[in-house]
C-alpha cells in the first residue's frame, strides 16, 4: 500500500517536495485494535511543526519510513477490538498519509454516521472544532453579552470558536483574517460581524474601531504578538485564549512568543493556556452536542478540498503558506468500498 | 507643617538625596472631608515607579510643591464629613510624606481601632495586605491541598499572601527572597514550609527540589523572568497570579515583561492579572476577616520601622535597594497626640 513519509529531517517550514510516497506492506492488526480504509484525511497547522519536533515534545516521524502524521475518518476492515466490526467507521488521530492504518486499542473513536456527514469529522466535529469548544465554553466560557475576538478566524479552530461563540449567546464576534477572501467566509459563511483583513493597510484602526466596547474575550491562534494586539483592543478582565501559536509552526526560526506581563496585570487580563489533548475524554459530548448544531443550521465549515492520497503533498504546503481558504482535506478513498 | 518633596523630576531609581522637606501652609479642610494628623506612613516599592509616571497612567508629583505619595493611618483633627469625628482614626492612601493631610470625601476609610493595632493597617491590613487577599483568595482561589509559591515573599503582599494561603489551606508554601536574613523572616515569622534565597548559587535546583509535586499556584510580585521560573516548577493548570513587577519598578530602564506564551500553553496555565484598585470596595470585608486572624495569631507581620518623618528618605532609598527586611513604616506622631 501507499504512504507518505518525510524524504529527509525537516528544519524549515514543510513545502511540498519535502514528501515522497513509499510502498510498505499491508499493515497487521494489532491486538485488541482494528486496521481502516483511510476515507478523509486531515491537515492541520501543527504538523507543520511536529514534523520538526516542534510540538509537545512529541518525537518527529523518520524520514523514509514513518508516515506523516494526521487525523482521519476511516472505515474498518479488520477488527480485533470489542464493539467494533467490519464496516464501521472511526476517527483517528493518528492515522497518517496512508491508504490503510494500523490503530492499537484506546487510539480510535467510533463514529454514527447517522448523526453527521463523515466528512465532518474532519474539521468541525474533528480536533479542531474540539479545541474551539474547550477554548469558548471550558476556558473563557462564553456566555451571553459576552463580544469574542477570534484570530485565524478563516480557519478550522477561529471559524468554529466564532460560530460556539456565538450559538452560546455573544453579543458580537469579530474575526480576524488574512485577505478578503477569507474575511468573506469569516462573515458570509461563518456569520462573524465583522473580519478584519490584516494584510490591509490600517488593519489595527480598523480593529480597533470595530470594536469600540472593547472584547470581552479574545481567541488566539496565531502569536503572542498578535495576543498583545487582541489585548490591547480589549476591555478590562478580558479572558484570553492561548490556544496556538501557528506564526512558530510555520516559520523556521524560533519566534518570539513574548506576552507582556505588564499589559496583562494592566488589564486585569486572564491567559488560559489550552491544550486539546486534555479534552479528549469530552470528545463524544462535544460531537453530539455539535452534531445538532449542523443540523439546525447554526455551525457551518468550509473546505479546501483535494482528492486523492497523491494530491497532499501539495495541499500541506498550501496550507503551510497560510493560502488555504477552508479546512484543507484529502478525500483518499471513498465512503462506500 | 512640615512635607516632603521631590528636588526635581526624577529619571532613575529613587535614593535618599532626591527628596527635600520644605514648609508649606496648614491645609484647609476640603467642603465633606478631614484634616488628619499623620501619624503612620507606609513606604511601598510601587511609590518607586509611581514618582517617575511609570505607575497606572498617574501623573508624577511636582518637584517642589506636591507631597510623595504615600498610605498613611491618621487621627481626625478636622471633620466636615458626615459620620467622622474629631479624634477618629482613618486609613487613607493619598496621605502622602507630610505631617497633615487633607482628604476629600471618598478618599479615607474610617478605623476601628480596638480590631486591631492601629499600625497593622499599614502593611498586612493595608492595601499590601488587600492584594495579597485578592490574588489568594479572589484570583488563584487558592483552597485545601494547594501548593502555593510566592515570590517576594518577605514583602508585604509576598509574606501575607502566602499565610492566606495557609489559611485557606494549603497543603505547601514556599517562598523565594533575597538573602538569609529574609529567608528566615520568611519561614520563622511567617511560617512558610521552605523558603528558596535567589541570591545563593544553585537556587534554581533548590527551588525545583523544594517543589517535587509542582506548584499548583504561584504568586508573582518581581517580574515576568521570574513568573517563568515559577511555572517552570509548576503542575499542568497552574494558576499564575500577575501581581506585581517590582524589578521594574525600581530599576532606570525599560524592564523585559516577557511571558513565554509556549509554556503558558504548554503548562496550560492560567495567568491572571492583579490590580489591587478593583478591590477597594471589598477593603472594609477584608479587614474585618484579617482582624480576626491577627488575634488568633495566625497572620504575623513584620516591620523596618523609623521613628520621625525625616527618617522617610533614608528608609525609602533602603526599600528600593531591596534592603529592608519587613514592611517599612514611618512613626510619623504619637498614637494619642
Amino acid at each position: 500500500m501507499k504512504r507518505y513519509t518525510l524524504k529527509a529531517a525537516l528544519s524549515a517550514t514543510p513545502v511540498a517536495e519535502d514528501f515522497v510516497a513509499i510502498d510498505v506492506p499491508y499493515p497487521d492488526c494489532p491486538p485488541g485494535g482494528i486496521v481502516v480504509r483511510t476515507i478523509y484525511l486531515s491537515l492541520d497547522p501543527y504538523i507543520g511543526s511536529r514534523l520538526r519536533g516542534r510540538h509537545m515534545g512529541e518525537t518527529p516521524p523518520a524520514p523514509m519510513a514513518d508516515a506523516i502524521p494526521g487525523a482521519i475518518v476511516g472505515q474498518v476492515v479488520e477488527s480485533r477490538a470489542p464493539g467494533i466490526a467490519e464496516g464501521d467507521y472511526v476517527h483517528a488521530m493518528e492515522g497518517g498519509w496512508q491508504e490503510y492504518a494500523a490503530l492499537p486499542p484506546g487510539h480510535f473513536r467510533k463514529l454514527d454516521p447517522a448523526a453527521a456527514p463523515l466528512r465532518a469529522h474532519i474539521g468541525v466535529l474533528g480536533m479542531p472544532g474540539l479545541t474551539a469548544w474547550a477554548g469558548i465554553t471550558q476556558l473563557a466560557k462564553v456566555t451571553a453579552g459576552d463580544v469574542v475576538l477570534v484570530d485565524a478566524a478563516a480557519g478550522a479552530v477561529g471559524g468554529t470558536a466564532g460560530q460556539i461563540a456565538r450559538i452560546k449567546g455573544a453579543a458580537k464576534v469579530v474575526g480576524i483574517a488574512g485577505g478578503p477572501e477569507k474575511c468573506r467566509l469569516v462573515t458570509d459563511t461563518y456569520g462573524f460581524d465583522a473580519c478584519i483583513d490584516y494584510k490591509a493597510e490600517g488593519w489595527q484602526a480598523a480593529l480597533k474601531e470595530a470594536l469600540p466596547e472593547g472584547a470581552s474575550v479574545f481567541f488566539e491562534n496565531v502569536s503572542a504578538e498578535m495576543a498583545m494586539t487582541a489585548l490591547s483592543v480589549s476591555r478590562t478582565y478580558v479572558r484570553g485564549v492561548l490556544c496556538g501559536l501557528a506564526d512558530a509552526y510555520q516559520s523556521a526560526g524560533p519566534a518570539p512568543h513574548a506576552l507582556n506581563a505588564g499589559a496583562v496585570i494592566g488589564k486585569r487580563a486572564q491567559m488560559l493556556g489550552l491544550v486539546v489533548y486534555d479534552f479528549y475524554p469530552r470528545w463524544d459530548e462535544y460531537v453530539t452536542e455539535a452534531s445538532g448544531w449542523i443540523r439546525d443550521g447554526k455551525l457551518a465549515f468550509a473546505e479546501d478540498h483535494a482528492d486523492g492520497l497523491d494530491s497532499t503533498p501539495a495541499l500541506f504546503g498550501k496550507l503551510m503558506r497560510g493560502a488555504n481558504v477552508g479546512k484543507p482535506i484529502i478525500t483518499v478513498s471513498e465512503e462506500q468500498a
